[in-house]
């Protein structure tokens, strides 16, 4: 990932923990890349009405992981406040979109793939956040 | 706006109060673009190495408001832990943005009208999260 | 609009033609909520199945307008091949999402008002590409 | 990549060819990321003044780059004037913002690596473009 090589010669430092900023950012970018693709895949379903409320968390989670995603990459003049806030809702939004994919994962594959990708971006926010205080 | 037009004629009805949500709707996507323009004006200013700070938060407070304001818009299936946590990213993030702007206001008329802006969202997430109690 | 008015007091000028400028940004942002919000309330409706290829292309425009939106909002150090190719894409994409909600006016008031705005946001592009040559 | 792994089992096919839109949906969403990444390394540099244009075309180039890859992510009712269109605005702009990197390669690590990726991706984009026909 060339994010990480950048912030490593930053000319900046936030005071967030390195590794962890690094996990949760590419979990973030990940994890939106995922729900794109698992919406769409649901989307394409014959059993669609099944699978509204996965397609509506989905695209909540995609929009939310790429925005705190943008905002844990920026490392010039960090407010610990907004990054905080902003850890909480891709936290929240993460596990609520895995809870519902987990229902779906016997019979859907992309379902099971994205429960399992919500669920690592759950944990990386959640450790980076309690590395925050 | 047709967005209050689709969510009044809608086939869901969120349980969110629908003149708060509307408005929060209005002023997260006024926010973003808003937040867009100001990032961009700062960046063509003379004294710009005075404004980094101000820019930052601007494309933090873009990125968050667009997103939560997608997430408020959509009806289906709405997840009220999700929206709650998503308001509360958007409210902090939109202060600390507004306080921002406000240092510049004197200087710079985008960041006065773009401080003013960042308020009023402010407001309207708070009085939304308010609603959902 | 804020945008508006920080772009007629922008410390840069882009050699854009401003009325057209302006009417494109409102158009893109416009059209990306709407497109949320269509997509949204597609998902909601009991013929779902029907509307596949609706909500498929609500989301790409509701995306491209966006970062068009962004892109035209942009005021200093434009670069005009950047920006015709933009508005080129949002152009189409409008242009093809129109087509499919007009399929679905007669059945759905939120595709028939997505539609409008769709064309609306096509003709602005249309405009502003035709006077950048 | 996750992404992969739902589009080889989506109970849709586009007719797009596999392997070149794999390695442009990994451009696109990894370009995004980086020039988010670049644009905020700039942002913190003390010569930020000549650093304006990249910046700008940073942003720009994340916006279209991510809205690009999530036109390209989906499968399901895939228009290819669309696709088209998008893959043409994604390869313009990440050509002007690579060539704009390039010259600051040398004062700056992460616009080289920057422009490295933005090189990539207009690759990836030019090859989808050329299987499209």
């Amino acid at each position: 990932m060339t994010v990480r090589e950048i912030i490593e010669g930053h000319p900046r430092q936030s005071s967030l923990a390195r590794d962890l900023t690094f996990r949760c950012i590419d979990n973030c970018f990940d994890c939106a890349a995922t729900c794109i693709s698992c919406a769409d895949a649901c989307l394409g379903e014959a059993d669609v009405l099944e699978l509204v409320r996965c397609v509506r968390l989905n695209l909540d989670c995609a929009d939310v992981c790429d925005a705190v995603g943008r905002v844990v990459t920026r490392q010039t003049e960090t407010d610990i406040g907004v990054v905080r806030a902003a850890i909480e809702a891709c936290l929240v939004t993460c596990r609520e979109c895995a809870e519902e994919c987990e229902r779906h994962a016997v019979h859907h594959d992309h379902c099971r793939a994205c429960a399992k990708v919500c669920r690592s971006c759950e944990q990386a926010c959640s450790d980076l956040l309690a590395s925050i205080g």
